[in-house]
C-alpha cells in the first residue's frame, strides 16, 4: 500500500535531485562531471526509508548443517523501508516499524522507532518530539506507560501522546469511546503535508503520486510560486476533515482555545515559511535568468549549481524544520537556531549575496573584454 | 520572578536580531527587505521559551456539555516560557519544568525535561550533559535513583547529578547534612553568564536586565572587546561565593583536585573564546570601517548582513558550545568538532576572507572607473 | 595498552590540525596570525577523549578532616581518556567505560556510554546506532535485558546487540557455544578504518601508530590517492579473518545472504566516500598548484586555510557519517542527508567555485596590472 518506492524513483524531478547527491563525481581538467549512480549506494541512502524492490536474481546453494539447500539470490536485500516492493509484487515493509519476529507492537508506538526515517535535517520530526513537552513527559514518565494494551486508553495507558498515538493507533477514553479510529494510512489526520517540494502544501488526495503535475510540466502539486495545484490535493473541506481527526486527539487533552491557537499558529508558520521559500525561488529565478547558473529555463538539473544547493537547503531542512517545531509544539529551537529561522534567513541572505557576486564578477570580464 | 519576557522583548539590541531572524522577507527588484513580523512567528520561536504576554482579549461563548459557556479570549496562549507574563501581571510559569496538572517532582529533576529549551545550538547544555560522564551514568542507572525524595540524597537518592542537582535541588548528604540549599534562582550557583551577548562575563548582579547599558549606549554587560561593565555583573568575591555554592556540590563526590582543576579550565574556555569572539569582532569592525556593510558606526542593525550574521555565529553558536561543553566536562565533541573549536577557527578565517573579498571587488570597481 | 596519546600528539601532521583548531588566533592589521595554544585547552578538547599525560608536578599540603595532609599535585587531571598515559607510565583508563567506584559492567555495555566519545560529527557512531533497528529495539527493549550476565547470551541476555556487543564482549549462543571471544583491542573485529586520515583503509596492523609513513613522508597509512600503504595495514586475508570474527555475530540474528549483503553495501560505501575524498584532493592540488593557498607542495600548514578547511570537512564529517552509516545499517539519513552524501556533493561543488573565484580574481589583478 505505501507508495514511497514509485514516488521517488519514478518522479522525474526527483530522479534529477538524487543523482546530484547520490552518484559519482569526477573532477578532471578543471571540470567537476556527475557520472553514474549505484544500487549499492541507493539502497543505503534514499531506498534506505523509501525501500527497495526486492528482486528473485536466481538460486543459490549453501551448505548448511542440513546439508546443501537452495536459496533465492535477492536483489535489493535486506531492507525494511515502508514503501518496499517485495517480490511479490505487494507493497510495504510492516518491519519498518513492527521489527521482525516480535512483530511488536510495543515498538511500533515507542518514538525512538520511528527516529530511523523521521530524525532529520530533511525530516526533523523525532528531534522536535524530544525537545516537546509530549517527549519530556514520555521520557520521564514512559515506564509507567502500557504499551500493549489495544484499544490504547488515552490518560490511563499513557499520559503524553508518542508518534503513533497521534498518527496511527485506535485510541479510546478510559470508558472505551473511541476518540479516534486506527490508521495505518499516514496522512488520514493530517492536512498538510508539511514536506511539500519545495513548499508545504494541502495533503495530496491519493498516496501514488504518478500522475501529479504542475502547470510548468513538473512532477509536483505546487507552481513554483508555491500555489497548490488543486486537482491532485485535499480541498478546504476535505483538510478540514482530516484535521477533526486530528483534533480529537488532541482534546483529549488540551482546552479547545489551546488546540485552535496551536492550529492557527501553524497555518501561519505554514504560510510564512511557503513565502520565504518562494523569495528564494525568486533570487533563484534570477540567477537563471543570468545564465550565471543552469536550471529550468535552460532545461537542465535544478540541484547541481550552487546556488541552487542553497535554496534546496533552505526547503528541504530550514523551512521543514520551522513547520515540524510548530507542527508538534516543538520548542524553541527547532524554530529558530536549529536549522529554523535563523539558518533561513541567513542562507536567503548569502542567495542574495552570490548572485551580486555573479554580477560583480560578470561586469569584471566585460570590462576587460 | 522570571525576567526571560523583558529581557529579550525590551532590549533594543535583540529586538534588532530578532527581526532579522523572525521576520518576513521580500525580494523585489533585486533587493532584499526585511518587513515586519507577527505574533503568532513570535510565539513558537523566541518567546517559546522566553514566554509570551498572556492577556484576556474579552470572553467567547462555547456550547459545551454543560450548556452555553463563556470562557475568555487569550493573547498569547497557549505557553509554558519560563518568564511568561501572566494575565493577572505575575511572571514565570511552573509548569515549565512541573508539567501541568501533575506538577511532578520527578519530571522537573529528569534532564530531559530541560532539553526543551537548553539544546542548541545556542544553548546546547542537553547535549553535552548526553555525552558527559554524568549523562552516561544518568542513562545507564536512572532506573535506580530516586527522583521525588526531599530533601534528594547524593549517592543515596542517585549517583549521578542531573540538571536540577546542580542547578536548584535542596542536596542532602546520606545523614542528612545540607549540602546545597533549594533555589529557582538559576544563577545562585553560577559564577559566569557563559551565554553572554557576545561575549561570556560574570553573572549580572540583576535578573531584571532592563537598565544594563555599556560605555557604547548598548544594552549590554559587556564592552564590545569584552570587558564587563563592572556596575551590572558580579564582582569577583561574589562570583567565588556562587561558585562556592557550585563546588560544595561537585564536592559531595569529587576530591579538592579534581574539582579546582574542572573550573580552572573552565575559566581557561572563557578567557580563550572571548578572546576569539574579540578577534572576530575587529575583523567586522574593519568591515564596517570599509563600508562593506553598515553595522554600529553607521548605526544600523548590526544582525542583518553576510559576515554579521557569520560574527554572530562564532559567539552564539560556536564559543557557546565550547563553553557548555567545559563547564559540563562534556566531552571532545562539543569542544571541538560539534559546533566548537573546529567550527570557531573556521568561521574567523571565512569572516576574514570575506572582508578580503569585498577589497578585491571594490578595487576592481576604481579600477574600472 | 590504548595508544590514542602517541597517535595524536606525536604525529606531526595531526599536530598540524590541533594547532588551526586550538591554538589562538589574533588579527591584526588585516592578517590573522596563529599562536600558541595551552594545555588547558588540549586537556578538555582532543584530549578528553584521546587521554592525557598524567603527571606529578609536586606534592600540595590541604586540610582534612584528619588533619594536614600531602596530596600529588597532578597535571592533566582529571581525565578518562582512553589513551591516557598515567603518573607509572602505564597507558590506558578503565574508566572511559567502566565509570570509577563501580566498575560496571552494565554501564560498559550500554551505547550512551560510548557516545561520550562516538557521537559526532567525526564519529557519528552513536547517533548512528540510535537511529538503526538495533538502536530503536534496544530503546524499546532494555529494560528487559539482561546487562550483567557474563558471558553474555544472545537473544537471551539481550535481543538486539549494543556497541559491546559488536567490538568487545564475550559473546555465547543461549546453549553456551561461544560466538565470539572478549575482546578490549577494538579493531580485533573491524577490518577497515573507517575513520581514516583522509581516506578509509585497512586497519592498521599496529595500534601504535608511530612509525607509519607514506610515500610522501606524511605520517598516514595511506596515499593522497588514497592508496592504502600495504606495509602498516592489515592485508586481505587479515581483513578477512577480522570481519570473520564480527559476521559470526551477524550471524546469530541474520542469514547468510543478509550479512553478506550488508557488507557488500560497506565495501561499496567505502570505495565510494574514498573515491569523493580523491576529487576534492585533486580539485585541493589545483588550488595549491595555482598558489592560491599554501598546503604541501609550499611546505606549509595544510589545514589553515579556507578550501584546506572545506576539504576536510568532506573526508572527517561527510565521508565518515557516510561510512559509519554504511557499517551499523544506520538509516537514510546520516547516509544523506545528516552530514552525508547531500553535504559531500554540495561542498565538493562549493571547492570547485572557490578555485574559480580565487581564479577570477587573479585574472582581474593581472588586467588591473
Amino acid at each position: 500500500m505505501a507508495h514511497a518506492y514509485g514516488n521517488l524513483v519514478d518522479n522525474t524531478l526527483y530522479q534529477d535531485f538524487t543523482k546530484v547527491v547520490n552518484n559519482h563525481y569526477t573532477y578532471e581538467k578543471g571540470q567537476l562531471t556527475i557520472g553514474e549512480g549505484d544500487m549499492l549506494t541507493e539502497y543505503e541512502s534514499c531506498l534506505y526509508c523509501h525501500g527497495t524492490k526486492v528482486e528473485v536474481k536466481g538460486l543459490v546453494t549453501r551448505d548448511t548443517d542440513y546439508g546443501e539447500l537452495e536459496f533465492p539470490d535477492l536483489e535489493g536485500w535486506p531492507n525494511q523501508g515502508v514503501g518496499r516492493i517485495n517480490p511479490d509484487g505487494s507493497l510495504g515493509a510492516c518491519s519498518s516499524c513492527h521489527t521482525r519476529h516480535s512483530f511488536s507492537i510495543e515498538i511500533a508506538r515507542k518514538p525512538s522507532t520511528c527516529s530511523e526515517c523521521h530524525k532529520g535535517p530533511d525530516v526533523p520530526a523525532y528531534k522536535v518530539y524530544e525537545v516537546s513537552k509530549h517527549g519530556n513527559i514520555y521520557q520521564s514518565k514512559m515506564s509507567d506507560f502500557n504499551f500493549t494494551e489495544v484499544p490504547w486508553r488515552v490518560g490511563t495507558d499513557f499520559t503524553a501522546p508518542t508518534c503513533a498515538a497521534c498518527h496511527a493507533s485506535l485510541l479510546v477514553s478510559p470508558e472505551g469511546e473511541v476518540i479516534a479510529e486506527r490508521t495505518h494510512q499516514y496522512n488520514d489526520r493530517l492536512s498538510w503535508r508539511l514536506f511539500g517540494v519545495p513548499y508545504a502544501h494541502p495533503h495530496p488526495i491519493d498516496a501514488n503520486l504518478e500522475k501529479v503535475v504542475n502547470s510548468q510540466g513538473l512532477p509536483l502539486a505546487v507552481e513554483l510560486n508555491g500555489e497548490p495545484v488543486a486537482e491532485f490535493v485535499l480541498s478546504k473541506e476535505q483538510q478540514l476533515e482530516n484535521n477533526n481527526r486530528m483534533k480529537a486527539v488532541c482534546l483529549t487533552c488540551h482546552s479547545t482555545q489551546w488546540v485552535e491557537n496551536h492550529f492557527k499558529r501553524l497555518d501561519n508558520t505554514i504560510h510564512t515559511t511557503n513565502r520565504m521559500t518562494y523569495q528564494a525561488t525568486k533570487i533563484l529565478s534570477d540567477i537563471w535568468a543570468g545564465g550565471f547558473e543552469k536550471g529550468l529555463p535552460q532545461g537542465e538539473n535544478i540541484f547541481d549549481e550552487q546556488t541552487e544547493r542553497m535554496w534546496t537547503t533552505i526547503w528541504l531542512f530550514y523551512a521543514n524544520s520551522s513547520r515540524f517545531a510548530s507542527a508538534m509544539a516543538g520548542g524553541g529551537d527547532y524554530a529558530v537556531f536549529a536549522n529554523g529561522r535563523y539558518q533561513t534567513t541567513e542562507q536567503l541572505r548569502k542567495l542574495l549575496d552570490q548572485l551580486k557576486l555573479y554580477r560583480a564578477l560578470e561586469e569584471k570580464e566585460e570590462v576587460e573584454k
